[in-house]
């Protein structure tokens, strides 16, 4: 192995000051998480395939990480296809005897198919070996391909059984490749990547959350509150600040109708981000049935996804473009009118309400949404926001195929230029795809890596998370150190982070050692200090030195904590 | 989706109240990690597959999950190989006509193979459509395949050029995949998994962390000392306690030769587990230098793998299986009979140091390991050990290939069935794999998985981890349940895990939902409470009830934080 060595793209390594800081904001978030009467849940990092496929849209599935099956598997696959070919011929070559002897021509197989066919099929299904090596494929859309192709392609397959006979195992393999050919290979490449990856790995938290639900729904105590900090993985493009692996914090409650959840997702992001000092976020929300309701009002109910994703636009490409792309859609420059008072809703939440009761007054749907807001912006108002602020946003889409209710989203403070660093929704039917009960569900999601650039960004990391070590004791040489382990024993046991330099080199190595690892307290015991049996303690910052007894390490240790 | 849903075998689903377990053991640990001077690194899930391969030996790349590389790889790489064998006919084909004009006889062409072939590669290299599809693989050895077999099945280029510009693209393909048959087939399947998997799950955290101290050796402070707990994956065969995804709990020194360094692992597994409430564990030690002076005086320095996989059994298989083993791989009985005061081992560390010193007076190489483990346990002695016993075992031989100094393991306390619960030791060259610096690293790891298992097995968790919430609010309606979510509020801000019970449901549910929670404070503030303006608190586990005035929320949080 010659190369420097590197990682995967869109994959990082983080170094301990990193690691600090990640763990400051996960510690935050679950803190706050706890305090919220979250439980915490852990899922596998990869999953059955038939958990994660089909569940994110056709553009998921491409970005879902697979995993090869271990083992030798190439071998085994064109066992198998070789041993069922083998079969079919067989089958094939009774019904054409079958057929012979009731003057029956070849071109009347085709009646006679479900007979010999569902036989097949049978024998195959029985066949210890071929079950084993196909346990992973569609054995019956693989018979069926090959029945259809000894049929349409009228092979004679009394020649192809009687040379069966003739050939040793190995000669046999390469006779029905060349016989089969580009069949053979069309076949491989339609059963080949589901017969090697059975596995992928988790791409969010939340069907792996839908899964577990069902999996464990005789042991959960509905409401059920959980939360779950893992990372995920996709095979998108990487970019800035777009990996492959990153963490999701995700906090959800499920079987829970009540509107008190959505007052609590906010109360949630407004607890953590004042923790964090990140002061002046919006909370930005709306709901799924005003949308609905909007495009209901202005006739454009059967264009709702392609009428939401244009106006999630908004912010990003203005009020002109909207309409283009709207336009574009199908919808109606009479429709698009009809929307106008949407581009110019202004005021406050309630403000926004009452224009929006005038514009949904015939819509259903559109005025259950205006109630349910209400309703939630009460509730948030009456216990109130240390930090953030709620403010309604008609324009806000986010995953609309998904969310049936509340829709969130969060902004950083003004000034700081940031996609959203958090989000989330009601779900009415998650547990539905893997057959189980219908719960109703609400969460929301912390994106880890954003809010660690806008903390970075306004310097909002405390300082103490650049010291990873609170005293380090100084060697001396062979006598001192044995001294010096021994007090920096006790003082671990005292709960500081205390280390010893793990060998005698010069003064100075050590003491630019003890800078970079911003340590505050070095301690000195050399030969002197260890024949008067005491230490001697410097304060990195402040340079004042102080003498202590090595009894009396104690002491030592309340001064260096009396500094946390 | 009809099935019910599962997960890969091997793999687990942890439950809140697993979760808490598992963290409270992490926890302990990373607490310890941190107070003896370790600092926090992570790693990407996934590694270029070239990282992890052959760091294992056969059986561990085996065991190695690989990822399938993202997008359409199976029409990618038929497109590569029908190019390559386009490109090879053209050029094979120049060739005969230019040996034809000079007069030379096609079975010349070897001779001028290196003219035709050198041209054809470096065009093959400068096509950027094939440099694309092929970045993978090794594209010299592709070409090299189909240019001999071209050479040696004396294939018809002329022809087969002439017909290319007859045929249209698809029929183009089906052409040469015809003419190829299976040695097109042989290709595939020679290349086809190098093409398809370039990315595998990271298999441990050792040589992860070689390569990132390789990859980051100018922005370290060596000594650097490094902890990391992150899972890893194998694909072995699942079993009681062997999972396909477990966690790895890993702290290295790497940069420090002093033994002071193996002294403090033995303390840092004692302040581990002592902290756990794990009292009498057992950590077992010894030194790879014992071992190959061992072999060396008995005259059977050759077999040293051998005669250490052996000795290496004798807890499990005794000493007459262990000798017949020997035997069996060579080692003769002479030989045997010199080892056995091995076998006969008795005392105290310093009286088995005493015994060693006879056995390996001539072997340089055994006295300095003599020397060393005199040393670290000489050290250990004088710092002393909380709950734990060192024990000098010279039959311990664990990943012999692989350490070259200290050898450690940890045993769970007497009376508990159960492998080791860690182990570790020090190795000299563990960045040279990489290329890195030469640099000495010495480390120990923790059996996360087992550890739950021996604590669960004990009772050692303690009780407060089944509370996962430390007040419920019943919910009594409407107005009720605003003022409930106020004051819930209130405690949440006081750091106190508190939930309103998210909907008016009978009383009975909402105890039995309290039980399950193992919640030890359940507030009422009904319509007569909230008219009053209070609240009554009610112990779980006395059965007290205590009113408070709806301000005096801190009064009652204290009481709460009082019984933790």
């Amino acid at each position: 192995m010659a190369q420097k060595p590197s990682i995967p793209k869109g994959t990082r390594d983080f170094s301990p000051a990193e690691v600090a800081k990640r763990n400051y904001i996960i510690q935050n978030i679950k803190k706050h998480f706890e305090t919220f009467g979250f439980m915490p849940i852990e899922t596998p990092s990869f999953e059955n395939s038939d958990t994660l496929m089909g569940k994110y849209g056709e553009e998921g599935d491409r970005l879902i990480f697979k995993i090869l099956n271990s083992g030798e598997f190439l071998d085994k696959f064109n066992s198998l296809i070789i041993q069922t070919i083998k079969s079919a011929v067989i089958y094939h070559h009774s019904a054409v005897v079958y057929l012979n002897e009731n003057e029956a021509s070849i071109s009347d197989l085709e009646q006679y198919k479900s007979q010999f066919f569902n036989d097949f099929k049978d024998h195959l299904k029985s066949d210890k070996e071929i079950k084993n090596l196909g346990s992973k494929i569609s054995l019956d859309d693989l018979v069926s391909d090959i029945w259809n192709f000894l049929i349409q392609h009228t092979v004679q397959t009394d020649e192809l059984q009687d040379s069966f006979i003739e050939k040793n195992e190995d000669d046999l393999d390469e006779y029905i490749f060349q016989i089969f050919g580009s069949f053979y290979y069309d076949l491989e490449y339609k059963y080949l990547t589901e017969y090697i990856s059975e596995k992928a790995l988790r791409y969010d938290l939340t069907v792996p959350f839908a899964r577990y639900v069902v999996m464990h729904q005789n042991e959960i105590d509905f409401p059920f509150k959980r939360y779950q900090i893992q990372p995920v993985w996709r095979a998108d493009r990487p970019q800035k600040g777009r990996f492959r692996e990153f963490y999701q914090c995700d906090a959800d409650v499920v079987g829970a109708n009540s509107l008190l959840q959505e007052a609590e997702f906010v109360q949630l992001y407004d607890a953590v981000f004042t923790d964090l000092g990140l002061k002046g976020t919006t909370i930005k929300i709306n709901n799924r049935k005003i949308l609905s309701g909007i495009a209901e009002v202005i006739g454009a109910k059967h264009l709702l996804v392609d009428f939401t994703v244009a106006l999630d636009k908004l912010d990003k490409i203005g009020e002109e473009k909207v309409k283009a792309e709207m336009m574009e859609k199908g919808i109606s420059e009479n429709a698009i009118a009809k929307a106008q008072p949407l581009f110019e809703m202004t005021g406050s939440a309630s403000e926004q309400l009452e224009q929006l009761k005038t514009l949904l007054a015939n819509s259903e749907v559109g005025m259950l949404g205006v109630a349910e807001l209400e309703e939630i912006i009460s509730t948030v108002g009456m216990i109130g926001l240390q930090s953030a602020q709620l403010q309604l946003d008609v324009t806000l889409a986010r995953g609309l195929n998904y969310y049936t209710g509340a829709i969130f989203e969060v902004a950083a403070p003004d000034g700081v230029s940031m996609g959203s660093i958090g989000g989330g929704g009601r779900y009415d039917n998650l547990t539905s795809i893997f057959n189980g009960p219908d719960i109703s569900g609400v969460g929301i999601s912390f994106g880890l890596d954003r809010i660690y650039l806008v903390l970075e960004e306004l310097g909002l990391f405390p300082d103490s998370l650049d010291t990873s070590l609170d005293v380090l004791c100084l060697n001396f040489g062979k006598q001192e150190g044995l001294a010096s382990l021994k007090l920096v024993s006790s003082l671990r046991q005292l709960g500081l982070r205390a280390d010893l330099y793990p060998m005698d080199a010069k003064m100075q190595k050590q003491f630019k050692y003890a800078d970079k690892r911003g340590v505050p307290y070095v301690v000195l015991l050399g030969e002197q200090e260890l024949a008067e049996g005491k230490f001697v303690a410097k304060n990195m910052k402040t340079g004042d030195q102080k003498a202590y007894g090595l009894d009396a390490f104690a002491q030592f240790a309340e001064a260096v904590k009396s500094d946390f």
